[in-house]
């Protein structure tokens, strides 16, 4: 019984909510208009409009990659550059697509935590009104972090405020904007648009649906030519209903904040049950669902081998000795205990 | 009672079939690898190998416009054209997205019913060689094609001949595949991999799934690289498992082939009860799932007044008075006696 | 002693007008800024403001290509579209240059003589608004026109109102503006700024430069941020003053209008001596430096072969019979005669 | 008379060399063939070939920028990285062109002197074969670098051994390639093909051409759909001639070797010249005909206004403090002379 039943490889692994997949069933009836002309995505959209502020204007997608894509697609122009860390998930793990895609030249800030300030942004002013050198146009954060830390409403504010003062604008890559939410117990906009943010990537599936993500612009004028961006770039669903009833059952009453906050709180279980145990160093600050630790590299491969059946966890990084250990909305006490335990074990046996 | 109670405006206002939402509800258990190295997957693949021949190769993807324009970008160089018919879903709705993304010239033929020809292919081999012209490497079929015809399976055969006599490769629009299997009553592998053809966009959307698309390779290495094109084109579920478990539902026994068969079933009904309404003039043989008719614009926008509740149908091309009723999986012969019996009494009224 | 000493088959196979080549040694002098802030650009781009208005702006490029591209590129969206004909150059020569770099979409439409017509823009309207189509944003006409033919300012004013209606701008593939100029006996602002249109190509290659061509916006807005586009599309020539002394050497005086006006002469020369001549048809109106003719294909075979020594002229077109007879800057009567002297020979000589 | 007569800003402040001019002016005879199909573009090829192998090819294009920019996407997919340094040209200084153009991702190597080595290549192996990573698959090194260093014969062997091992190729941005040549005392081939190295961007504009660069590959099959990729980035000249005569004038005879040894020992004589200035501090090794020096900020900004007419040189890096002097083809030891006196001048004004 010292297994967890559920890994801590992704929050990609976990399924869908029973609430969402509910959802998806209650909206099986009949035809309905494609492409996003029924009346799921207008009650959809409206209560996006709930989160983000009355101005704001949503379009729902499928899968995260493009989310950041599309919206850095929207927002530059094929010479403009976007500023981000050099972990950005939009820097490491797209395959390049918002090179290739958007034509956006990435220009990178190494940080400790995943954090950029606003101190970054300036660094290529010097080059500002040379055509040689892309210009700097948006600064994409991510919320909470590739590295599981979560930007205060301050620290985002203070990007924000830099960012316009220099011409630019500001994206949120929130494949986990919810947890972020949760980890500071603010509304969604508190984050974002009245932190003024110009665009978000909002996640739903690490958040518990099936697929589906949502591409949220502060303004109007900021989305009036989204819909051809979205379409031109394969992210327009023909039976979209099936992506807006997700989101309807996630963000229309808290089902969003309850699986966010309780992968949180099963992160915050796990770093303190192993945090204690001898040769395992927590490398970044827990405050959403993801736990870095360095451990031993042959304690890792002791670790993955023991817990069979698919990856418990990845390593991190391109150093040996660095793993990531996610929490889902599904993770559960049990899970984080069991799991903690393994470790412990492993530890122990590694320095016997 | 005169209305019926689903439209005939697309096959993508139809909902999932239920046996697809059972299996993505049996999926639905506990956590899998993400990104497609789960075991629904493993098995859909394999479905679909046998489906397409044991040396095909098959990567599930989220939307028809993207199967599309991957196979595409996979199968060609910037530099080298695309042949298809003028009516070709990707000259037509796809916002541009085969140009911009692939960067291929689509060059078009003026057809009478959507059929290319093989003589068509030869049309620009005078500047074969030319470096001011793109050169022709990919020749797109729509089967079942998108004026509700269907390639025998000579005609594909001796297209995918000529075709790669002149070093050009073949790739089936296979948004309505299965509908074109049915009425030809003929396994998939006999209008695609066994007629030469080379890449397949086979649709599941359209034929009872949530959402998913396969677009499977003939042979290895066509499908070499395709990882990172469809990754790199945002195409990549992180959790495939629940596209995949759509198509195991849908192709492991004849769900495919039912759900075909009868939406084509539907369309013949309606053009036999249509057919001999004075006035109202079919304009493609009514092979698969849609039916094509001229009748007076006056008449059809009475009819689209008269049946509410979201448009029951579309026009189609550009010049006013041709419509197209599309049939779907869940079209039943009271919804097409409907229909028809409407359209009958708009025709009466319009002559009175 | 028959054979022309210059042949007809393109104005790109002259060389360089001498005041040309003396204009570049005379910037051979020194050491200058590179990139355009040199006192030659300076210049150049004044004299250019002189011919095309005060507010408009102009940039110095290699190649009629990519002038195109760039113009297009700057002026559009990927998901917007590029009206023009089917003979646009733009279409038919560019190795779908604008549809890979500028992501555009060509939306073409046949004409008799290389002319578009008002009424030719209003037919994608109905698709306005519709995200599955790309939004037709530019109107693109050639002037002079690939067949020879001009638009008269009327015809361009015509153009640039009904584009501006509709919300599209109008852009001038001019390579050979100067020709159209120098027919209509206008200024080139009249046919161009003057009359509506937004953008020109400006050409020089083909009217006695080296190389070199100029993108030239009607108003400073449309240019903002063309300085990015040209270096981005790799336009931006790093010893500028080269490019910039040929265009002052073009522009300053009347050398631009001298040459056009010359090569103009010669070809209604030659369509002058061409057209009593049994069996040959002139296939569109002579107005500029092109003359197009139907003529046997075994006759131009036998023309071809006789003109030994490098191509004398090109095929035209897709179907054999038709014929391209370009003159240029340095045509001479004598080459004009005793070309149509050899076409008078192999015609006699054909039906003997 | 302190003042040079030419300043240190880049070798492409300068003319072209007047044997160059001569080249022009005696190719400017009649009628040729345009798009390279002419006499002096088969002799230039031969020539080329005769410099980098009988196996080599060779196509001329208008500038390095789109030299480097085709290189990268004819030897490259879009899903394909290039590996370089971060003060690689490519990287810094063609506003995001080869992302954008080619979508390839480039991958940066910190360096202290502008040189990559075979280990750099290995970083992202443990990536390789995952479609979330761009995969690397060509290495350029710039030659000599930008930092004025150069790669000795071993240097360069090792990297392509690497390259080769690893499955990738290796890209040489030769914008200063003679320069190097020069400095190795070597042919070029030794440099390059002979090196193992696949493809070159072979730089004539700042050897002393009015403009001008070749794209070579090593060996036919590289290059045999090179002559699309030149046309569809827009870099094949139609009067190519006048491209191909210049490289005639200048690989011919030992004008490239003349040229480019002289500005190396232009720049040697201004390294030792300034060496012995107290508060000068060279921060790159002198081998080709840059010097990299670090001085007072504010005694920069004094010669920088003394030296009037015209930036005399340009800052370096974003850092200040750092210069860069370029000796060009045309640059005398009286230029040098005169400039290292104002540098001891202002430095002794600085001090006093």
């Amino acid at each position: 019984m010292s297994e967890p039943a559920r890994g801590f490889a992704s929050d990609n692994a976990a399924g869908a909510h029973p609430e969402v997949l509910e959802a998806i069933a209650a909206a099986n009836v009949g035809h309905a208009p494609s492409y996003g002309a029924d009346a799921w995505t207008a009650r959809a959209e409206e209560i996006v409009r709930g989160h983000f502020g009355a101005e704001s204007r949503a379009f729902f997608v499928f899968n995260g990659s493009f989310a950041n894509v599309a919206a850095i697609d929207a927002l530059t122009r094929p010479y403009e550059a976007v500023i981000c860390t050099n972990v950005a998930h939009i820097h490491v793990d797209e395959c390049g697509a918002p090179e290739r895609i958007a034509g956006a030249k990435l220009l990178t800030v190494t940080t400790e935590h995943g954090k950029l300030t606003p101190d970054d942004l300036r660094r290529w002013e010097s080059r500002r009104g040379d055509e040689h050198h892309p210009q700097p146009r948006l600064v994409s954060i991510t919320q909470a972090t590739e590295l599981g830390t979560v930007y205060t409403l301050d620290e985002t504010r203070a990007i924000a405020t830099a960012a316009h003062e220099l011409g630019m604008l500001v994206h949120v890559d929130g494949a986990r904007l919810a947890n972020a939410a949760a980890a500071l117990d603010a509304p969604l906009a508190a984050l974002t648009t009245d932190a003024g943010v110009d665009a978000v990537s909002f996640g739903g599936t690490k958040n518990g649906l099936l697929f589906g993500e949502a591409v949220v612009f502060a303004r109007p004028e900021l989305a009036e030519r989204f819909a051809y961006t979205r379409k031109q770039l394969g992210q327009l669903a023909s039976k979209m209903r099936f992506v807006s009833a997700q989101f309807e059952a996630l963000l229309e009453g808290d089902l969003w904040r309850r699986s966010a906050g309780h992968a949180n709180a099963m992160a915050a279980r796990l770093a303190a049950a192993v945090d204690p145990i001898e040769g395992v160093e927590l490398t970044h600050p827990v405050e959403a669902s993801g736990v870095f630790a360095r451990l031993p590299p042959a304690t890792i491969a002791r670790l993955q081998a023991e817990l069979a059946g698919g990856p418990a966890f990845h390593a991190w990084g391109d150093e040996p000795g660095e793993v990531r250990w996610m929490c889902a909305w599904d993770t559960t006490a049990e899970d984080v205990d069991a799991f903690a335990a393994a470790i412990a074990r492993a530890m122990a046996s590694g320095s016997g």
